[in-house]
């Protein structure tokens, strides 16, 4: 699972990454990670650059977060030969469900997870595209604790060294490996 | 990519998804995949059930569908070599990006996707969980119509064949492959 020649660094990758100004709000850069998917070596890299960083965890079960952490979590998933167990907002699965929520800049959200997704004792990978503030990995980190599993990592793309997520995580799950593919410093 | 001796056949694959009674709403037979995908068999048995279904068709790029699209068209461009193109809701996608409404039982709503995202004459294929009236697959079609691409194929993990969304596919892409793992009668 070695990164092609071509897109050997993670500075490489980075420049797949479309810089939209001024989203979502004003005076914001928006990480656009869709031109590194859409571009099939790209997206073989990030994927395969995952999976080179979370391979040794040896994990039962990965979880993506609704929605973009779905595109790159279901294909780790798949990858590494373990289930997919989707993490969304409220009111949108079907069966019994545990709930967290979670302080945004203004209000709050949640976040919801199936009752039987997780058994006690599950080694659980997170993975989503962007660490940022760490308040939804945080939230996805207590679902997993209230069903009794293991978080031994989270996964990411991309990170927004700036914004504190990780420092945020690692208070909470300070023996869980969390990587990411690029770092903006 | 045979399937597992395990789970050789569609009805096979069935036994994993999980009726849910009056969801969304009273009357209805929500059919959850959840378990299907949390499974480690039974996923890697949707994803190359999947590109089996499709791998003849010689696709450029894989279009999903937010939110539960992404979770299988994803792996399925990972494991076929090709880009991922995500289609979204209104005002998700950060950069120029063109639209198409469609109807619901009650009112409309609107898929969108970046502007450069398919380029004309590349050979498309969308992924979807599930084909129920075929509402938001016409309403990808129209948008990568709009961008001159070519759609010779939408591939899903189950068909609710009683809503005929099969038939209005083809009205709108009459030589597109239309294939679907599981279909309920």
């Amino acid at each position: 699972m070695a990164l092609p020649s071509s897109i050997g660094t993670h500075q490489q990758l980075g420049d797949y990454v479309r810089d939209v100004e001024d989203w979502p709000k004003v005076g914001v850069t928006f990480r656009d990670l869709t031109p590194l998917f859409s571009d099939s070596v790209g997206w073989r890299s990030v994927i395969d650059g995952l999976c080179q960083n979370v391979v040794h965890l040896g994990v039962d079960i990965i979880l993506g977060v609704e929605a973009r952490g779905f595109v790159v979590a279901a294909p780790v998933a798949y990858a590494l030969g373990v289930g997919f167990v989707p993490v969304r907002k409220p009111n949108k699965l079907p069966a019994a469900r545990i709930s967290q929520s979670y302080d945004l800049e203004y209000g709050s959200d949640a976040l919801e997870m199936h009752s039987d997704a997780v058994s006690p004792g599950q080694r659980v990978l997170i993975i989503d595209d962007v660490l940022a503030t760490g308040g939804t990995a945080g939230a996805t980190i207590s679902l997993v604790d209230q069903l009794q599993g293991q978080v031994v990592g989270l996964a990411f793309v991309a990170e927004i060294e700036p914004l504190g997520g990780r420092p945020r995580i690692l208070d909470t799950a300070p023996d869980a490996d969390v990587s990411s593919l690029v770092v903006y410093r």
